[in-house]
């Protein structure tokens, strides 16, 4: 693999001042490379390097920072260096970096921006979080629909220095309307005097700038494709979705989803990017509200409180049941939980879902609760009524935690919350309630001690 | 949003056996629904169907079915039309067909291709399973050092039909030895008499066949690539990996994650065409061992039967305590794992991990415990002690819980294990046991009506 950077050399330099050399060795690498390099030099440094770059490099390794130096960048220097950098960046990433920013700094970048450039920013910045429109460029080919191909050639040599993307061309007319796309692929393998409207698909996938961006990423998978036409409420192109974005998306979905599913509230910054009082606060609401269903279950346990102390054998199961009921829910949730975020299940599947974790259920109950049942009459021969209430327990258990574990995150999609939060630990504290009523209840019909 | 299908229509032609009607209309769709309608249909229509298809969508279709259709399909169809398909499918997508398939279909597909096809597809069939020669395509573009821009126009219209992507052009010598790389992008703004040479990046970015495919889609996410080049040992250009592949890699691998970390044995095909009894099997060998883990729980519960007889109030806390123990583990691990997945963390980095989660422990318990005091002592005065005992065995759970969460799933890696194995089941599981330990052994220590 490739790419690799010597950033033991490139501190040497640094610290010895050699800041031609510095230079040169930065022109060779690769914008996100250098990026990292400056990010983690001493906020002192920062600037001073950024400023060795070339204008086109310090843009592009200017959009590859962390929120928090391009703050620091800004701070740093001049009006006039703000107005350059943020005409020369990318719509979408100045709009990325503005999201982020304290009020006066946003301020103080418009006031530095031409009147158009502002414009098309604050239009950017209407887009709702996480929709399409919040992740376009406005950076894209576009073609009339009479012209040749080899005037299409000559647009696209013009036109392709500043767009994000030439490989996908779209038709549009005169009013933005857009009408079809042609792939360079395709203009390169047609002739010279072809006429564009003949070599479009007029059939294109696009999206509307308010569609959830999770939805974009998994149309440009499903359709492999490398750009996206997004259009306003009139069907008139304003953007694309390039793959990489897309990519990320699907990325920090994923991660986001991780956490969720972990009770971590969600947080994009990376794990060493977030400071421990962040990271503290992002765990501890979920890890209180469990703690406090925990106590329920206690209390749930202290109703019973009689039933185990003439038979105290009846504790010592409970943190197996209530572990395989919690890891049964998790396995079922997961499957379900992912299920729908990559477009496996819908919500008309719901009863076909239930039905399959129902037979599952079965089939991976009865050969845990005969185990059981084994285990308990081998090592405690008179314990045979104890050993017919653990395994009796245990198969409803399973099978509770099954149908609770994939019913639960669907019934949050239909409500409109996120699946996610429907995983694992808040569905263990639900089934160790239930099946610890469940487990008491066939022991104080089952064992006439307790009656 | 496009690209939607009228399922119910194209089932009505089907029924109405109006097959030239139903071709029109399959002709216009894109190839991953007709794949998706062909493979609703009953088996002994879809040969019908997708015979109808022209020989260019057939083979794209072909390649979007899931390989029991493959298979039902080959098994179907004569030596004739097999030899048809092997010769224009992607090498890539045979290798993948015929990777699933049992041995006496593959040896008559290969009996059926050309001695080149058969060449190049034994060639990718030695590929190990998830590396980046095992997701590479072999239609790529490559061009001399020494042309023009307008010879390297007219090879590429004249290659370009049959290379899965153009628009990286790989500069290769006369023994294939990988030079540089080239967009069509660069050759379109270049003039027509300007050397390949002068317009290549000599620094590329390419992977070895072995690399694994993980670390190929988290390179191409990285520097934003829509095909990177793979390379044999002697750095011959052998493939490409394409954008699209390298995104179904993502979702593949967090999806395997997502299941491994609830405890489901991996497995590639969706949720409704996996069989229940093959569904239950992924899931029991998990339970089973978390099972045994839970009993050995109940063991060293058993070990305090006597104290929890003497206080029961006790054993009301258990459940509060292990869920807590294991939803901070859970967290700690996730944040870890998916930190490691997408390369934000790395073994080097385990010290500094330790020391973050010590401090955010701190951080989460104290406020936990304090709660728990206060709850305890409002509602029973005179158990200042238990409240104690309960604050204590809470701040060193979930200490506990964090250390063990974040350093399992790295010395799983150290070990060339995989750290998503050592998840939230795992860890709840362990820190179950040493969290009753701590408790019971506190409680011993301060209520001197158990010493």
């Amino acid at each position: 693999m490739s790419a690799q950077i010597n950033t033991t050399k490139l501190n040497e330099l640094a610290q010895q001042h050699d800041y031609k050399a510095l230079r040169a060795e930065l022109t060779d690498m690769f914008d996100i490379d250098v990026a990292a390099f400056i990010e983690e030099l001493p906020d002192e440094e920062q600037l001073l390097v950024f400023r060795l770059l070339t204008k086109d490099q310090a843009m592009n390794v200017f959009a590859e920072f962390s929120p928090d130096v391009q703050q620091h960048i800004i701070k740093s220097i001049t009006d006039k260096e703000i107005s350059t950098l943020i005409e020369q960046l990318a719509v979408d990433d100045a709009v990325d970096m503005l999201e982020e920013m304290p009020a006066t700094l946003v301020k103080r970048v418009l006031k530095n921006s031409s009147p158009e450039t502002r414009n098309v920013i604050n239009q950017f910045l209407k887009y709702p979080e996480n929709s399409a429109g919040s992740i376009m460029t406005a950076e894209f080919t576009s073609l009339r629909k009479d012209i040749t191909v080899s005037d299409a050639l000559k647009r696209i040599r013009r036109v392709g220095e500043d767009s994000e993307t030439i490989y996908n061309c779209y038709v549009t007319d005169d009013s933005r309307h857009l009408l079809g796309v042609v792939t360079v692929k395709r203009i390169l393998l047609a002739k010279d005097n072809q006429i564009i409207q003949d070599l479009m698909e007029e059939d294109v996938i696009s999206v509307s700038t308010v569609a959830d961006r999770e939805d974009v990423a998994n149309l440009m998978d499903k359709y492999d494709l490398i750009s996206l036409p997004v259009v306003d409420a009139e069907n008139r192109l304003v953007g694309i979705v390039t793959i990489d974005d897309a990519v990320d998306v699907i990325q920090k979905e994923a991660t986001e989803d991780f956490h969720k599913m972990s009770t971590i509230s969600p947080n994009d910054k990376p794990y060493f990017k977030t400071g421990i009082f962040t990271m503290a606060k992002n765990r501890i609401f979920w890890l209180l509200i469990l703690m406090i269903s925990g106590i329920i279950t206690g209390k749930i346990l202290g109703v019973y409180e009689e039933a185990f102390s003439v038979v105290p054998l009846l504790v010592t199961f409970i943190p197996m049941l209530t572990d395989t009921g919690g890891n049964a829910g998790s396995q079922s949730s997961t499957l379900v939980i992912r299920g729908m975020a990559v477009g496996e299940i819908n919500m008309k599947d719901l009863p076909a879902v239930i039905w399959k974790e129902f037979r599952v259920s079965f089939i991976v109950a009865v050969p845990l609760a005969l185990l059981n049942y084994l285990r308990i009459v081998l090592f405690n021969p008179e314990s045979g009524r104890v050993g017919l209430v653990v395994s009796l327990a245990m198969i409803c258990t399973v099978l509770l935690a099954n149908i609770v574990g994939c019913t639960l995150p669907m019934i949050a999609k239909l409500l409109k919350a996120d699946p996610a939060l429907m995983a694992a630990p808040l569905i263990a504290t639900l089934v160790d309630a239930l099946s610890l009523v469940i487990y008491f209840t066939i022991a104080l019909t089952l064992i006439p001690a307790l009656a």
